[in-house]
């Protein structure tokens, strides 16, 4: 086999990298499960016919099918496919389980899914994702909104990554006030108004006049409102200001400023949370709430993460289960920010410390020693070889691994005069493998960011 | 959509049974990282000429295309498919890396596998693993035979799941035996005798002689060499006592002693390391040891794991990898267990305390108690509804969640007079959420195991 070629769309990382998607994921969910969220992983597959309801992804999905399928049983796996997201896989999750489950049913999902989608940074074929949600049968509470903008801007803020965006709107908001300067088709309003982010102004105004037979002035209402945003509940004087009455409007901003309001303890210089009149998300299942999530300096990537509340995630026929969540991508955020550099892993094996091995015979005493480290919580490993010290020493700085540690023999053959060297300063000092501890950051690798990466370390 | 039917071969856990499988996942990954392995996750892509290597998996190969991928772009995604264990890619990603890894490289990789074999307990079209690996450049010490044994049997030794069996052989040792009395074709032995646990020893002794070209006398060697095993070096002698004479007999009594030796620190009641010289693994890559690892009750399972040394892991042309390595299958064994009620988890979420909610318009009140908690690393969750507080415990008894947290309101509309209610024992104790935090056995989910259901916890 000659040197394989890596395969467009389907990022891999190296070990120091993977540790940096490990402690991002553990945040992840460490926040989640101190919030209450019950961890789901579902089959990677979907029967055809699931992934297929909502038309416009159907182009993106991969099909599978054995490569010896017997044509005789062939149905048996006809019609499966990789899932395109984790949002039709917990929904099925929910009606398949639905009698085993307890609802309000919170939700996380950290897991991979697949779009056979052309490949460009930020887009791959192949990512991970984490997902959140709440889902309740028949009706959904209002304050799980709030809570689940909450809890993902807890989890986000926590992360070492550049600042975060939440960015907020309201369907019933945005609806209500196109219906209430009298738009007929407030659906195609909104299509055209979620144009914003690619094309002028005044071409998105003309578009509304000619594609939604709306007045000029009517259009002009509608970008008004697109410009406003805000970090706390100073928007509804604001969308007050423009004139415009419906009761949808009015309930929407009451939600609205529901959720900036119960984010106002998440919002700081790492993570902030504003109410964009501007967002629509083009999907039309969602009802309420809004959600999509930028990241600073990365504004290139688009939304690194969205989501909002649907009235009907499942159906059964007979009950319906609304839900509300929020999606982050984390190959879409982390494989960017390693790849540049942004984001680095301090080493490239989780030893803290290289065990010396003095010669071959004297293997079964490092292994010793180094499992007394282990006793204690520090990752170790032995020399593969008994090389130099010297040698050694190079052998632990290539892997990054802070610590090596010497001992001497006594006369009965035992391991003695146990000495540590920090090999950043050469410092040597005795220790005693049973109690010896690093300090803190360097008991596992740290995660780097670019600003200082010698220095600046995040948990 | 009407009422989704599970799909065969793909299983899926609910929440309570997930914790159990993060349990397992979260124990195995804290020994493989103190033992210095490095965490790697391969794309679930292979190209297909990668995955068909070896013919004799091709038929379980699930390929994928694109639903409406573009006839004239059909190249672009032609040719892959998921892989069906976690060797192949890894493999291909040390090729593709090996300028950007250090060597010895220890690896393990926890992921998803597929295989399009038919479903049965056990054998699942969609399964997780994990796997340890050792790979080197050109010639990899022998010593790392010892510590993947080692490293697995200690991984799987701190699991709570019933006792575990590392069987171990070599395949130089069989093969010398095998040549030592002078058979032709060391090969077809082997193949014969890996029918031993299928077929009586009658039967294979006749194949023996009618396949293998073997004297009746000769085939009865081969019995009695499979029918020794030890947890100890004693095997050694009860081989030599056959009488057989070889260089490559020698050689791999030597490595098998060496491992069983090396792993009688880890030979237990829990754990048990065993030279078996029945074992073979029919796979011809395997070069010198070989493992098969079984769980205690479970032998209807066959193996739950297994692996051994690769002379040739991987080759680009001008230098070859070889490697040892173990692989555990996840799914394989907790399927079971937990379908079978022999592992269940103690709740269905993570929380550890049911905040109370007096009324609605104290939710912020109860939200900040919940933060409070969180903040001392307790799971907490705020009732949905205020219903009345008996149906708020009922809710927390569902859940499993032991804890429900009461509050009342001072003369400002602070939260005072705070108590906590084990609703187990119905204890009721005034508690500071500042500071309160639950039994250990409390805080996170529980594995709870058939023996004790009530009772016995593994950490």
């Amino acid at each position: 086999m000659s040197k394989p070629t890596p395969l467009s769309g389907f990022p891999e990382l190296l070990p120091e990298q993977k540790f940096v998607e490990q402690r991002v994921t553990d945040s992840l969910r460490r926040t989640f499960e101190l919030h209450g969220f019950a961890p789901v992983e579902t089959r990677a597959v979907e029967p055809l016919d699931n992934l297929l309801r909502k038309g416009e992804t159907s182009k993106e999905v991969y099909v599978l099918r054995r490569l010896q399928a017997d044509p005789e049983q062939a149905d048996t796996d006809a019609g499966i496919g990789l899932h395109f997201d984790l949002t039709v896989p917990f929904a099925r999750y929910v009606l398949e389980n639905a009698g085993k489950l307890e609802f309000p049913f919170r939700r996380y999902q950290i897991q991979k899914a697949w779009r056979g989608e052309r490949p460009q940074e930020g887009r791959y074929r192949e990512f991970a994702q984490a997902d959140i949600d709440v889902v309740m049968k028949d009706e959904l509470p209002f304050h799980f909104d709030i809570e689940v903008a909450r809890v993902m801007a807890e989890a986000l803020s926590v992360l070492p990554l550049p600042p975060m965006k939440l960015r907020v709107n309201n369907r019933k908001l945005i609806e209500g006030f196109y219906r209430g300067i009298g738009a007929s088709d407030p659906a195609e309003v909104i299509r055209i108004v979620d144009k914003l982010d690619k094309l002028p102004s005044t071409t998105v105004a003309e578009m509304l006049v000619a594609e939604a037979g709306l007045s000029e002035e009517q259009a002009k209402q509608c970008l008004s409102l697109a410009e406003i945003s805000a970090r706390d509940t100073s928007f509804v004087d604001q969308v007050r200001a423009l004139g415009v009455e419906h009761d949808l409007l009015t309930r929407g901003l009451e939600e609205l400023a529901a959720v900036v309001e119960g984010c106002s303890s998440v919002n700081g210089d790492r993570f902030s949370v504003e109410a964009s009149l501007s967002l629509a998300r083009g999907l039309d299942y969602y009802t309420g709430t809004v959600f999509e999530i930028f990241m600073e300096g990365f504004e290139f990537l688009k939304s690194v993460g969205g989501g909002g509340r649907y009235d009907a995630l499942a159906s059964d026929g007979k009950t319906t289960y609304p839900g509300v969540g929020i999606s982050f991508g984390i190959s879409r955020t982390l494989v960017p920010l390693l790849s540049r550099g942004v984001l680095a892993g301090s080493r490239a094996v989780p030893s803290a410390v290289l065990v010396a091995l003095p010669d071959e015979a004297s293997r079964p005493l490092s292994d010793a020693v180094a499992q007394q480290l282990r006793a204690g919580g520090v990752p170790a490993e032995v020399a593969a070889a008994p090389q130099k010290f010297g040698k050694q020493i190079r052998y632990a700085e290539r892997r990054g691994i802070p610590f090596v540690w010497f001992f001497g023999a006594d006369e009965n053959g035992a391991a003695t005069d146990h000495q540590v060297k920090d090999i950043r300063s050469g410092e040597q000092t005795p220790a005693d493998p049973a109690t010896w501890q690093p300090p803190a950051e360097d008991l596992v690798p740290a995660v780097l960011t670019q600003q200082s990466p010698d220095k600046e370390q995040h948990s």
